[in-house]
């Protein structure tokens, strides 16, 4: 998906939500029943009843590995449902050397067709740089998680460098694409930290887990961190997938990723 | 596998050797066919032509999830097949916040059956540790890899700690575990740093990569990296796999991988 598309769906359904498939196949509501189908039929629930309200998707790779070869046939048959229209995000958090990165891009953006894979920047630029090599779609780079241990070695200051490990990933990995492929993970825990990283990436879109269960602020996250293109996409998974544990869970859901929604739409307004 | 019992395994055949299963699909012999099946069919004949000479092999995921579930399966099937004398690593590389790593320590620990799991250590100690918490299963976490951009991050001087961010990731999280379930990587091609590494963590097996294609010296590892108890798994994916791209591939193979245990024996044998 190219950049403008995607801000072109964000003033569309003034909305800059994502909604994160972390499907537990022990969460499920019982009434749709056990194992790999159950987990299928309960995605296909909750993305149809949650298109207008989202512009991306973002499906966490380890539950469904979990389930083993079955559990990665409902990745592959999610993100087959999911429309072009939305953007469609693999936390897959990869990263290795060159040869075996190309095996993994071409795993989520060829066998599979998502927009966006998550990565790990510890082993640096060739451990990145296939990814960028596939017209209109997007490295998604890890910078400042939003998980308490963030702080062991991602927040490190640096000896010949000004600031920390996380600000020199983003300075660094930003001159090896551009901000029409290239994002940054960047947790809304942290929220405060944004205003940095606005100063090393201001055009670049960020990608932000951490509001819903792990407690990070919606609006917090707006004021440090959008800029003139909204150049946002926050990630809520638990708090929306999991409103509802009954048969109404695709409503239960609808309506948490409803409020989500409102309250972007306001903030969008506002800054308009 | 207890850390005693790898080292029984290393002196009884006199040899450290890991054979990397990193099967790209399009590199295999044409008279084994094509696709998942063929690929499958090469990794038993592989494992089964070389079981005498090494005592782990690794399976690279990025090689079998480019070939969607039905690769996934394949990686199954492999896991399966290789008997539970050998250490079998899940070179994966993975590294999440702690509600997803345990869906992939549950992917590769429970529903397949590895011993180990290659890990980033960038979001720290709560990226691992769930990992830690498998009886007799191992977490081997990054640390100094074999490419050429590990220079980016990897190697960059701390401002209030000793030495370098790899040094940092060794010291730190070798607190975390122990040395009977945490290994580290540290590449082949920068031998000479195994020095330090030594001093950090002197009593914990190490995984090096990077001899074979990659260019790295077993004799310079050894001299390097090598401990009392060996504390080494030398890995070579692409030297054995690919030795041969007839129908002899497994006799070829066989015969790469035993050139790498006869250096081995005599570095073991020179040692006692």
């Amino acid at each position: 998906m190219k950049k403008e598309k995607l801000i072109e769906q964000i003033r569309q359904k003034e909305s800059f939500l994502c909604i994160g498939l972390d499907t537990d196949a022990t969460l499920i509501p019982k009434s749709l029943g056990k194992g790999p189908e159950a987990m299928l039929a309960f995605n296909k629930a909750m993305i149809d009843a949650t298109l207008d309200l989202c512009v991306s998707y973002k499906i966490n790779t380890a539950f469904y590995e979990a389930m083993g070869s079955e559990g990665w046939k409902v990745m592959e048959k999610t993100v087959a449902h999911i429309p072009e229209s939305h953007f469609r995000i693999a936390d897959a958090k990869r990263g290795d050397i060159g040869n075996t990165t190309q095996q993994y891009a071409r795993a989520f953006f060829e066998t599979m067709n998502f927009d966006a894979v998550t990565l790990h920047p510890y082993m640096g630029r060739d451990s990145i740089e296939p990814f960028l090599n596939h017209p209109d779609k997007w490295a998604i780079i890890l910078a400042l998680t939003s998980n308490p241990s963030a702080e062991d070695f991602e927040t490190m200051e640096l000896r010949h460098q000004e600031g920390r490990l996380y600000e020199q990933v983003i300075q660094k990995s930003a001159t090896w694409g551009n901000t029409g492929n290239t994002m940054f993970v960047t947790g809304a825990t942290r929220a405060e930290e944004l205003t940095h990283i606005r100063k090393l990436a201001p055009d670049h879109f960020l990608l932000v887990p951490g509001v819903g269960t792990q407690g990070g602020s919606l609006e917090d996250v707006w004021k440090y961190g959008s800029n003139k293109e909204c150049g946002l996409l926050v990630n809520v998974s638990r708090a929306i997938i999991y409103a509802g544990n009954d048969s109404d869970f695709a409503e239960k859901g609808r309506s948490a990723a409803q409020g989500y929604q409102t309250n972007m739409q306001s903030l969008l307004r506002h800054q308009a």
